[in-house]
């Protein structure tokens, strides 16, 4: 059924303004979305019927198959999977504690790639580094046989901007430490929450190194690890010992694949606009924030612009595989895809808190186009920055090959409380706060699809 | 070193008000508590240290063992331990996944002497219960080969009121489904937090009743499997299944013990009061706020009186044994000192949240020292009311034989977030709070030790 809306008056004047007029329906289907169960619906029902989607795993694969049924049952075109292979790692058992001066457990998740310790598992002395810089500044050759631990202080911010660089310790950290010899790695879980609840996370080892235990321990284990260095030291220098047992492996390469959907524009020559999330999730949670709650919200804002019409540009849904090991997914789509009429790429993989910012990244005299955007978002609680749009994982390959892009930038005060968690899970959803993405993204690409300008760089 | 501070007007005026005069004491000594680090390095310490102290194990030895070092070092008189003996229960493995029709894994952990599926573990339907009643209304056998899964909606309240009768699910609930044949039975766990940390707990089976599996989901894991068994249900009935896997066993009887400290008082005719509190905790978390964060005001209040000076009365602290697992502790000191002159009970035991309300159970004539006491916690925040005092389990066998109690209530409207989870660690205490809480022990103990009413009934 089409949900069709009064436009309240402000709202029309606000878009009665721009020199090219956009069509009627943007601030009408905004209005709906905020109302709209398709979101709601595919959250709840993927992690609930599917739960964990593991990149190249059979679980990543019922992910899929429920997503092709979905998006069929919610009248997509063209809905399909297109598969490709990837190495892929699971996880094995993970267990530590320390051995002295102070027995008693830790809580750890491995790291993506993780080396094993083997079933007998490893124990050692831990060496403690308050940063990456640290680590970093170690000799070659110091932490030969011990367990190198490295702590950081992450603190939340709204805009995510603190994972790019405390990241490095989980991204760079277990290189570091192998090539200094250690026998494994510990790091602080990359999370900004205080429960037993480790951030897992992909780390790729470095050319020629090969590959140590890794893991994150839990905020609350980080920090007590920390005391019992710091009190160790503080009586005498005292080593503190932790035993670690770490079993993942690498199964060899895997089929994954994308789920694409589309709707169909009514201009051929308009090119394609890909909305972009990722099915796959890491195996602690059930992958909600991360990234049910993209895909649930792209889905949904391409539903109700298909549910009000045929759009003149056609609306590509990307529902990525294998983004959290390596961004699988969005490169094989560009592989298979690259000379597809790309005009314009959008991801959403922030979790399901509101929109709080929109950024741009458009070809020259496209200024209207923002505008006209910016002013359908305002009355969502949406400004526009000076920041130029990045995109995300998915697609990044096709932002690097110079497709326009727009980055509709959630609010992430919360989300590495809960980032590749065991707590990634429904419950952390709020109805409203995902209702005002659908809200946002229909609105946007609802301009961009009707847009008359090209999209297109001169 | 003696801590003087000025005392405001207002409280001198307070103070002043009574007909029988406080001692000049507890107001400055409550303030000075509001600084004091004697109870946050004892919780910081103990956890970091020591960590988890489950009943009846080495682990809750080397709680003792800590405990009397440092109350010894902090001068106590008499610190002893005072062993006896009791069954003890251990965890196992705890593992579960949904296996159709919706494959993921669960989170659980055993409940306090939960039965053993065995290594090979056990697979089973799952019957939908929403509250013990339902439970409770289910016919004789309906059970039998079937998992029984208890849901409900016990939410926070500020006086941990709702843990009575939520708490029915954990305490009845096994006893109950093993009588009706069920294989096993699932509970949500009586928690009011969101998080994949499930919650234990102690149960004991009814008389007759043949151990089974018990075990609690985390809130999340609850919800999921409840919408999974909603899906089924409306999809034509299919059984939802689960397998699980736990190993608890009983280690028979093992040593425990109370560790006791006195501030001995001037007058030996004036009697003993006991502040209470215990040294044992769950395994999962590292006992921080259950209840280290108890030993810790109790501690702490009792050495600021004993550094001003020699109380009238003796301060008997009772760090309690094997409370979690069936007050054992309480008891055993009930038995060896029963004929102790004891005169007041009091016990924290409900986190590190502030106290909000004081309650009285004073013998008759004693109204007046319940109005000092009152004078006293007002300037923190504390007002009295109309409920009689109950104490808490290591001092239940006291207040039962019909010795005074004063309960120092605490905010527990987050203490079920954490209560008896791997999430009970030391970052959970506000330190701010936890000097509140010894401020109003201070407070308390001070002007009841120094009483110079008899606090006997005629």
């Amino acid at each position: 059924m089409q949900k069709i809306r009064l436009i309240p008056l402000a709202l029309a004047l606000s878009m009665a303004a721009p020199s090219i007029a956009a069509p009627a329906g943007p601030a009408a289907l905004r209005d709906a979305e905020l109302k709209d169960k398709v979101a709601w619906d595919f959250v709840e029902d993927i992690t609930t019927e599917v739960g964990p989607r593991p990149a190249g795993t059979p679980l990543e694969a019922r992910g899929r198959d429920w997503a092709v049924k979905r998006l069929k049952a919610l009248g997509f075109a063209n809905v399909r999977i297109e598969p490709y292979q990837m190495p892929t790692w699971v996880r094995g058992i993970e267990t530590a504690q320390v051995i002295a001066p102070f027995p008693q457990p830790l809580v750890i998740t491995a790291l993506g790639n993780s080396g094993s310790t083997g079933h007998a598992g490893l124990e050692a002395e831990v060496v403690n580094f308050p940063s990456l810089d640290a680590l970093k500044a170690a000799p070659e050759g110091s932490l030969k046989g011990k367990i190198a631990f490295v702590n950081h202080a992450m603190k939340a911010t709204q805009d995510g901007s603190s994972y790019g660089y405390f990241g490095g310790v989980r991204r760079e950290g277990p290189s570091i430490a192998a090539k200094k010899g250690a026998a494994a790695i510990l790091i602080r879980s990359i999370g900004t929450d205080s429960h037993r609840t480790p951030h897992t996370g992909v780390q790729n080892w470095a050319a020629g190194v090969t590959p140590i235990p890794a893991a994150a321990l839990s905020v609350p284990d980080a920090e007590n690890l920390h005391r019992m260095l710091e009190k160790a030291s503080a009586k005498g220098g005292k080593a503190v010992r932790v035993s670690m047992v770490l079993t993942p492996r690498f199964i060899g390469e895997q089929t994954s694949g994308n789920v694409i959907a589309e709707v169909p524009g009514t201009d051929s020559d308009a090119g394609i606009i890909v909305a972009a999330c990722h099915l796959d999730s890491w195996d602690l949670g059930t992958g909600a924030i991360d990234d049910a709650a993209g895909c649930a919200i792209v889905t949904a804002a391409a539903k109700q612009i298909m549910s009000s019409g045929r759009p003149r540009r056609t609306i590509r849904l990307l529902l990525a595989g294998a983004e959290e090991v390596g961004a699988f997914g969005g490169k094989a789509y560009f592989a298979a895809h690259r000379n597809d009429p790309h005009v314009l790429a959008l991801e959403s993989d922030f979790g399901a808190d509101r929109v709080w910012r929109v950024d741009f990244k458009l070809p020259d005299g496209h200024a209207a186009l923002a505008d006209r955007i910016t002013a359908g978002l305002a009355p969502l609680g949406v400004g526009p920055s000076k920041q130029a749009a990045q995109g995300g994982a998915d697609i990044q390959p096709l932002v690097d090959s110079g497709v326009a892009v727009i980055d509709l930038q959630q609010d992430g005060t919360r989300y590495f409380d809960l980032h590749h968690t065991a707590d990634d899970t429904l419950d952390k959803i709020d109805p409203e706060q995902l209702a005002q993405n659908v809200a946002a993204w229909t609105t946007t690409l609802s301009i961009a699809a009707n847009a008359r300008e090209s999209l297109r760089g001169k």
